[in-house]
This record gives C-alpha cells, structure tokens and sequence, in this order.
C-alpha cells in the first residue's frame, strides 16, 4: 500500500473507504563510524512501511533530508534549513488534504525535526485547514522507554543511539562490514541544547552522544522494529478513531 | 535590573562581570471567562523579573505576543504566526550577542510558543551563532509536576490552568471583580493536537481545557509564584554554570 | 480598560459598543547616558493608556521592540528588522479585525519605526482588509512642535531629547539617580538618514542627537504628557467620527 | 550619461571620477480620465535625466511599476506588493555598491512608493552597508509647496494633480487628444489612508483625489520641470557635499 | 497603443475587445565594450512594441532590470535576485489579470531571466489563476536560428552576440561613437553553466561569450529587427486563437 | 557507492578523491491509470544510482517530491511550490559543498522541476559558491530523442510516456498487475503551457499527455535505462573533465 506504486484510480477508490496516510521522514546526517548517514529515514521508513501493512493504510514517499545543522561538521551530513522543512510539511499535507485525507501523519526518525514539522503543522491550523495532522517519532512512545535499559545495558545515549543502528543493521546488514566495531569510553559531557556544527564535534568528537553503537545486533534490530511498529499501531488506532470536528458546530 | 531602566554605560558595565540576560515572552489570548488575556505574560515577566532580581542578572522587555492561532475563536485574543516569532527570535537573540551576551534565556508562558522559539534557536546554531540559548517555560519544571495536584486537587488542566490564573490573581488582584467564579464540569473531551481556532472552540467552548481556574486565589498564586522562582533559579545556575564551547578546539 | 485585565467575554461587550484599539509601540535602544533604554515603549505606553483611560477606549498590550538597527552600536540596544515588523503589524492587525475592531491605531514612540508600521498597514490594504488603520506618533501632532522651544530652549534634538527624558523621569523618577546629568556642547553634525550602526556612533558618539536630555524635568514630563494627550485625544476624536468605507457602495 | 547607453568601460571610467548615481522610479496606475497612467515615471524620468544633464551625474534605467493597490479598482493600474518593491531596491542598491558608487538616489514620483524605498534603505543600513542612500521625490522639496497656488489656483489636491499632468502634458503631448477636458467639482471627502483599491474607489469615483487636472497646460508644465530641477540640483548638491562615513573611526 | 499613454477608460474600452497584454522585460548588464548595458532592454521593448502596433495589442511598460549576478563583475551591470523577479512576475500578472486580461505575455531579451519568469508563471497557475501566461525570448524562434550564420558568418555567439548589438545600434546608432570597434579572436572556452561573477570575468574577460559584435551594423539590425517581429507575431496569433480553458468543465 | 549506506569517514575519503555527487530528483504525481504515482522519482533514481555505480561516483538520498502543481486534479499527487524546491536545492547544494564537494548534479526525471531546480543553482551561483552545479534530465539528452520512434511508434507524448513506464515496469514488474492496460486514441489538443491543475484535467482528463504507455513493457524499460545511463555517463564525463574555476586569477 506505497502511494508510490498506486495509480490515481486506486488512490481515489482507497480514500472511498480511508483518509488515513503516513509520511516517513528521517535525516541525512552521521551517526557516527558506527552507523549509517541514512540511519534516520531508512529506520522511519521501515516503521511506517511495516505498520501500514498491518493497518491497511497508505503510506506516501520518504523525506530523506531533515534538520541536522549541528551535524555540519562530519562529512556527508546534509541539512535543510528550518524555514525549508516547514514549507515542504505545509506544501505535502495540503497536497493530501486537497484530494480527501484526513488523518496524516509523519512518522519521525530524527530529533532535530520535531519542531519544524510541529511548526508547520501549527501553521497549517493557522489557516484552519481541517482533519488531525500528527508526528510521531517511531523511538518515542511510552513502550520504547525501557528498551536502552533491557536491550543495550542502559547505554542508549541519545544519538547514533544502539536501537537506531539495530534497526538499520537489521534492514541492510551488507553494508556494515565496513563500519568501527571498536568498543571506546561512553563520555556524556555537559552541553546545553541546541548546538552549531563546531560546538557538537567539540564536544562529542567521534558524532556519538554517550551511546554505545557497537552493542547494536541483527536480531535485536528486528526486535526494536517489532516493537516500535506494535505501539506506533497502538498509537495510531488511538488517534485515528478519534472523531474529526464538526465545523458546522462551532459556535462563534 | 531591569534592561528598560538602564543607560547603555550601564549595561557595558554589567557586560564586563556576566553575559545572561532573561526574556520574557507570553501570549495574548483568552484565559476562559475566569482568567485575564495578559495571563501568559504577565506570569513570565513576573518570574523572570523576580529570578532576575534574585540571581543578580539582566531582564529583557517583555514580549508580550506569541502563538494563539486555536483562540483566535475568542473574542481578543491576538496572535503572531510562527514564522513572524522565529524571526522576532533570531532578531533579538543576535542583538543581545552583538553586545557580547552568552547565555540567554526566554522565560515562557505560554505553550503554544515553544515550537516557534525552539526553532528560532536552532535556526541561529545552523548560522553558529555562539553561546548558550534555551527557552525554558516557568511551569514546565520537574519540581513543578505536582502542584496541580497539591494545591488545585488534580483539577489544573492545560489551558486557563488554576495556576496560572492564581499567579496572576496574586499581582492583579483588582481584575478579578468582572471575571467568572461559578464551578462548572471538568470535562476533557478526546482531541488531537494541534486544533485550528474552529476546532478549539467546538471542543472547548468557554476556553478552558480540562481546568478548574475557580481554585485560583491570591495565595496559591503566591506559593506558585515561589515555587517556580525557586525551580528557574536551580536550573539557570546548571546551565548558566556550563562552560562555553571552545571554538578553537574544533577539529574539523 | 486594558485588554490585557479582560477576560473574553469583556471584550465581546466592549464590541457591541465601539470598534476602536490602540496599541502602544516603541523600541529598545540608547537614549544616550541621559536616558532608559526603554524610553519609547515606555513613554508611548503611558501616553496611549492614558488617552484610552480619558476616552474610555481599549488598549493592547505594548510592542516593545521596534526597529533600530542604526544604534547597536551602543550596548543594549536590540532591533527587530523591517520584515519583521512588518509581519508583527499584519498578524495583530488581522487578529484585532477578526473580532470585528475596525478602528485600529499604533501608538508609536519611535521615529525608526514610521516606514515599517506604515508598510505593515498598506500592505493590509493591499488585501483589502476593511476598516480604518492608523500609525500616530505620539511627539509629531502640530501641537507638539513649540514644545521643544517652550520647555528645552529650543534644544530639542531629535534623539534623546529632552521631551521623551522628561516624560520617562516623570513615570519613572528613581531610576535616574545613575544617569548622566553633566551639561555638554550640543553638536549638529550634518548627516544624511539612514546611517548603519557604525556610522551612528561615529556621528553622534554619545547617543544623542543634537538634544540636551540634561534639561529633563519630571513636572515638565508631566506637561509633555499632559499635552501630548490632549493632542491624541483630539486626533483620535477626529479620525474615529470619519465614516468606515461601504463596500457595497463600490462602483467596481 | 544614461548607463544603458554606456559600456561597461564608461562607467569604470566614470567611477574613477564619481560615486553619484540617480534611480527614477515611478508607478503605473491611474491618473483619473485626464491623465497618463504612466504619469508617475514618465515624470520621475524626466527630472532625473534632466538633473543628471545638468549635473554630469549618472541616471540608471527607470523602475516603472511601484505600489498601487489602492489604484487597482481602475483599469490599467498595476502594482508591486511592498515586499517586492523592499527587495527590488535592495538589489540594485546592492548592485550599484558594488561597482563603487556611494550616493545612490531614488529620484521618486509616486506618493505609495515612499515607505517601500525608505524600508529596503534602512534594511540595508542595517546590514552595514556603506553610503549615503536616498529617496527623493521631485515634487516634495520646500520650493515645490507654493506651485498649486501659483500655476494651479490652489486645487493641485493630491492625485491627479494638475502639476504632474502638465509635466506629462508638456513631455507627451500628442497623447492627450483622446483625454478628459471637462472641468468637475472638487470633492474632498473626508478619508483616513491607506485606503484599499475598494475604498480608493468609493471615496474618489473618478480617481481624482481633490485636484483639477483641467488646469494642466503645456507651459506649465514646463515650469514645473524646470522648477523641480532646479530643487533637485540644489538638494542633490548639498547631500553630494556631505563626507561619507569613515568606517575606520568607529568607536566600539 | 502603450499602456502608459492611456487614461483607465481608454483600457476599460480596450478591454471589452481583447484580453491581450504585452510586457517586455530585459535586463541591465554589460555587453562588452562593444554594446550597451541597456541591450536587452531597448531590444526587448522595440520587438514588443513593434508587434504590438502592428496587431493592435497593448503593450505595458518594460521592466529593465532582469538577472544578471553572472555579470556583476563588470560595472554598470545590476541584477535583481532570481526570488525578486518571481515576485515581480506574480503582482504584475495578478494586476493585470484582476483587470480582465486573459494573455499576457513577457517579451523578453535575457536568457538570465528564462528560468525565472516561467516560475513566476508556473507558481501562478499553481493558484489556480486563469489565463494563458508565456514569456517569448524575441530572439528564441525557430525562424531566428539561422540569423547568425546568415548575417554574422556564424559568429553569434551567446552574449552580446551581433544581433543584439545590432538591434540596439539601428535603433540608438549615436550611442556607438564610444564603444568598441576593434575586431578579436573568438574564444570558447569550457564552462559549466550557471557561472558566478568571478567565474564569468575569469572565463570570458572582456564580456563576450564567443561573440563578434563588431560585426553589427544598423541595417543588419533593421533585419534582425523585421524578422524578429514577424515571427513573434506569428507565434502570438497562434497562442492567442488558442481556446481558454473551461473552468466549468473540469471533470473533478 | 550510496551516500545513505556510509559512515562519515568512508565520505571523508571518498572526497580524498573525488569531488562528485549526483541527487535524483523525480515527482509524485500521477502517470495516468497506466503508470505508478511514483514514476519520476523511480526512474531517476535508478539511472542515477546504476550511472552512480558503473562511475565510481556517490549518489545522495533521493528528493521524491517536485512540482507538480499541475496534477493536482488526479488523486495521489502531490506537489512542492516552487520557492520551497528552489530553499531545498539550495539547502542540500550548500551542505555538500561545505564538506568539499564540487561537482553537483541533480539527476532529474521531471519535466515540472526544471526551472526550480535551475533557479536554485543559479541563486548559489549569486553568491558565489565555487563549483560546478548542473541539472541532468535522464530522458532530455540527444541520445534519447529517438528513443520514441524506435521503441514505442512515435507515441511517446510528453506526460505517462511509454518510456518511462517501461522503465518503472522494469523495475517494479509486481506493481503492474493493477494498472490500466487497454489502448486508447492518442489526442493531441492544444494548450499553452503552464497550466492549472483544473486545466490540465480538462485538456488531459486521464491524465496522459499524448502518449501510449500501454506500449510500455519490462524489456523495453530494459533498452531505456541502458541507452540513458549510457548517455548520462558519456554527458558527466564531459562535464567532469571541465577545470573548476580558478579564482585566485579573477580580474576584477
């Protein structure tokens, strides 16, 4: 159910029964030697992929590229600007809105993104345009909370994270014969959010914040997919049965 | 140490022993029938102000407009958008830097503002702006997680909030002759945000949200007044304790 | 009658009765070592309350910022750039508009800010946005003009003058015990608007403009307010019985 | 000394001689049925070029179309949005500085043009940029108050006005044989500006704005030209004497 | 038949019988010590008001500046920011449009300013408005291809290329005393289009790109001139007796 | 050789090396019932990515979303305005060159992108970024123009081409068993580009654009992506082979 396989006649009839979409969205950035640049947006689009089948719901193109300014200073990051995200979140879901969706939704996979897409979704209601817009980050529910702490010995840190590079190892493991295997100190130095490029390779030297990526296996990448697309479903039913307002009730 | 009173020599002077300055920022919108419009604001710039006495350090003029797109359904309320106050952000975060500021700070009232200011701080990093930049909401400490519960019976809601109309209850307290007391139904209809100003209104109809403002009073409002100076003091001097990045030990 | 001190339903009443706003707008900038970096929020707040207060009229809270890019040379000054009040303008204009205030004024206190509020409201009507907006600084009526020769000996000036001092000592008395009082030469170098920073200070390298703020007396603040409301009250009698446009009248 | 009939090694030529350089700008919207809707720029033109003869200073290609909205209730009118005329000007300030000029002048001759060109002046004084910038328009000097009196019976009004049409009148005289002749009441309805295109129209059905543009002849018009070049050699003098800023003197 | 030579009721009556508007468009920028920096310009605006007299279609005034940053290593050149142009397309065309024009199209002189131009239109139909826009290089027809080997002995080059620099002496042949008469070797070096300024000056040093301008004299200009006409005003018959679209019959 | 499969030191030296990057850019808009939502971006990132691999050069993320304003009438599309595709090409331009990149070329596989993608290169180019930026259409070279006759009968059209159909069911044979397969009258009506999204249904109400992708099949896509990653190589090896700009010797 990939919009990018349909053609216009099955999206019409899909959206006679459901107004429902995912967007995955991630980031071109380092995830230290350890990881991969696409870390971000190939874990996001294996969520949403993977629970849009089980659900029965459409999922649309991946955006690749996010907010990663702070990543500037390790080769191959790449960054939109802020002012950039947020016009491509309004220009996507008005696109959606305009042919009958309802319910959309970005499935997340980078922290730097949160609050350019939440702006441009803030935006979007600004104009009063109707339905429930909603990001999701894939590693950010409730039932995620533990998994550093069972899975990784409590050296999740909070970037080139080991249930991230898990994942990815899980979906392309070809591509990590290549990468450090060494296992080094977990430094968490103090710093104050956000960082520029310069100030985040001063302190964190190597791209990993107080992680422990060499803890990341195949098998235990298949279990964070399994249980992120299981509470990432748990979320959406929540939502999505959630009634849309009735604007011939408001009452001003 | 207020920057409205001073003369330039007397800001140079304080330039040469610290480089904080606090801003404070609110909104202009509806509190319920039982709550001023001015809410957000006045409650930041009395607690950055009293902080800033406390601490020694320097307070901004108040930015007493910020992001009310969903009650904009309500008579009076008045509302930038978000890409108008993550540029009034990044504006006055580079004047206050061209002066030789470091650390500093918008005190927040008001939740719908925090996406845009967050991301006028990160759009500064992309450009390494340097220095320390947060944005921190007067409600929103770990030490303030409880007062709902102690002080307003599990009764304080998200939006006109017994807390927020009791601070402002204690430093206007002749407002509140016009405004509601009747108690009402707490009701907390399902909903997903963000809402467009129809949708809050449909939801929410007297602009309360899940809150019983009632339970406000001049002496809660003061304990809350307290509480929350004490918790931004502790958590500024965390920060403001930080060192600054080192911009000639960056090794790319 | 503060918008602020109003709950929503206060606001919904005033506008059965009258259409009419003012909103207070300044800058955060030098006025020499004679003067607060507040004076102009400060003295067009006060002089729009006060006029709102006689006239029974409502007043928004204060826009402290404003533009003033040609004084960060001097510590403490902070500027907000054209664009952005320009933006500022348009979304509290179209906030006030729709809840049906039609007669909508800026009460300035700063030169600097005449082209972008001006921009800001044709810019509006560009879209035709219904009803009758206004800028008035509060020094510039025909009755302001003798000012500077009846109280100041003609030494004006036309930055830290003597007027905008006098007003600020007479609101703020006690914070003029740490300002400059020395007499100095009053220089008129011959420049030409706009300058940048850098040349600002290397014209006028104390901040002031050919005025002598050292004149500033608070009973004579007192006269400058005094007058000065008198004039707006007159002005805003005038332009406030002038017809609101009929649209269906258009011959179109 | 027009640039557009130059080569680029003229200027480099004149550039070793001078830094002056003069930019007519105008509108193209309506002057009621007795006049040109070119009459703005064709004017503007006129004296730039004829001042920029006299003179030996430059004259840069025309910019023909400013802002009008509230002329576009009328056939023919058309109009720059102020954000576009701010970054028109811009632009080619910032083009001609790079070539070494330093006294760039907007030779003006539309009222609705004058905030627009004093903001993208002042934007970019606020980047720094070096020079004396300036918008002048031709009929706004102290020696062109009394012509309405003198010339036109005191009914120049403040569009259409019988000065601008003659000025027209005098340069493209054959075009007026398929215009209006009759002479009308002079209304002067009271209005409050800006006006919208819808307003523009309903207060002034004929776009006239208080003026008796029947008045306008081929000698007068003449006079005003040579009275406003005159006034603009006279300004432009004493501005071209003006130092230029020495940036090295700066004293923060 | 110039737009800005009519009064509104004059449009207003031409209006009742076409909907056809013409606007030229060229730019300022070098053409070599041998032509002029208003090239594109003059040749833009005689093409489009040479077809406009013969087909009985209005012509509006010329937009000069186009964009040239690849030329701003020579002086004199100026050029507007590709975002700038857009915006300039976009009010230009709204204007028109709101007055019932339905055809309008740029005649331009500048391949710079192609990419822009079609976005402006591009972004405008992306709005739904109706109409047919285009933008027509005069010198961009099939019929024009052949013009340089026919007159020029192939040496057309593609900047201030014979044909233009013909263009332009036929129609201000006393502009050419001063410029270059000299003839040189023809150089094409490898380059990579786009070029910044530094890359053009460094590439092609006197301003030609693989051009003979010398080669241009008056009559050949007349010629370019007449074929250039004719074919423009084949091409806008056929555009023009193209059907507009039938809003009414969009099948969605 | 995929960027998104690296870590930051395989980039760092890979650009030890080399300085070339190709992005695949393509659409996501409908192909007609016949064709995939996803064709452009499909079809571009493939002929990227083989080209990519056969060169030895690195290959970034692909963008999917480009303009496509004009499908907006057909269920599924979704478009990007042009000033967002315009910020994205500049965000990701600049982030590539900031680690050395210098040779930078959007592999495109639609029509509608094209002049925001070049207004984007030539804006960096406005600023000077060193380097040599391009923008490759996979089906626009010399090589390609035959490619209708030979394979598909002349019927190729210019929207849901025969060839890029078959190279999407090259590709993606599964997805096929759903589309449209009948053989339809190939109508060629008139109409001026651009268009709205309601023009370009009622001109095209199937949303082919004079083409037969029936005639599309696997072995057929097979011959397409050979003879264009042929083409592409033979293009980029040319444009490799160009000496980037030098500008130590820049002579102004």
């Amino acid at each position: 159910m990939l919009l990018e396989n349909l053609a216009f006649p099955e999206v019409e009839a899909y959206l006679k029964e459901k107004n429902v979409i995912l967007i995955p969205v991630g980031s071109v950035e380092q995830h230290s030697p350890y990881g991969l640049i696409g870390t971000d947006f190939i874990a996001a689009e294996c969520i949403a992929r993977e629970t849009g089948k089980r659900m029965g719901i459409m999922v649309a193109p991946t955006l690749a590229y996010g907010i990663s300014p702070h990543h500037m200073a390790f080769s191959g990051s790449a960054t939109l600007m802020p002012e950039t995200l947020i016009l491509v979140v309004g220009d996507i879901v008005k696109s959606f809105l305009s042919h009958g969706f309802r319910r959309i939704f970005f499935i997340n996979g980078h922290g730097g993104n949160v609050n350019s897409i939440e702006t441009g979704l803030q935006r979007l209601k600004a104009d009063n345009y109707p339905g429930i817009f909603g990001m999701i980050s894939w590693y950010d529910y409730p039932e995620m909370v533990d998994i550093g702490r069972e899975l990784f010995d409590g050296k999740e840190g909070s970037h080139a994270t080991p249930s991230e590079v898990a994942v990815t190892r899980c979906l392309r493991p070809k591509e990590f014969g290549t990468k450090a295997t060494i296992e080094l100190e977990i430094e968490k130095p103090e710093h104050h959010w956000p960082l520029s490029a310069e100030e985040m390779r001063q302190f964190f030297p190597d791209g990993r914040m107080g992680s422990a990526p060499w803890l990341a296996t195949e098998s235990k990448g298949k279990m964070v997919i399994e249980r992120s697309v299981d509470a990432l479903e748990k979320k959406l039913r929540k939502i999505i049965a959630m009634p849309l307002a009735d604007s011939s009730k408001v009452q001003k």
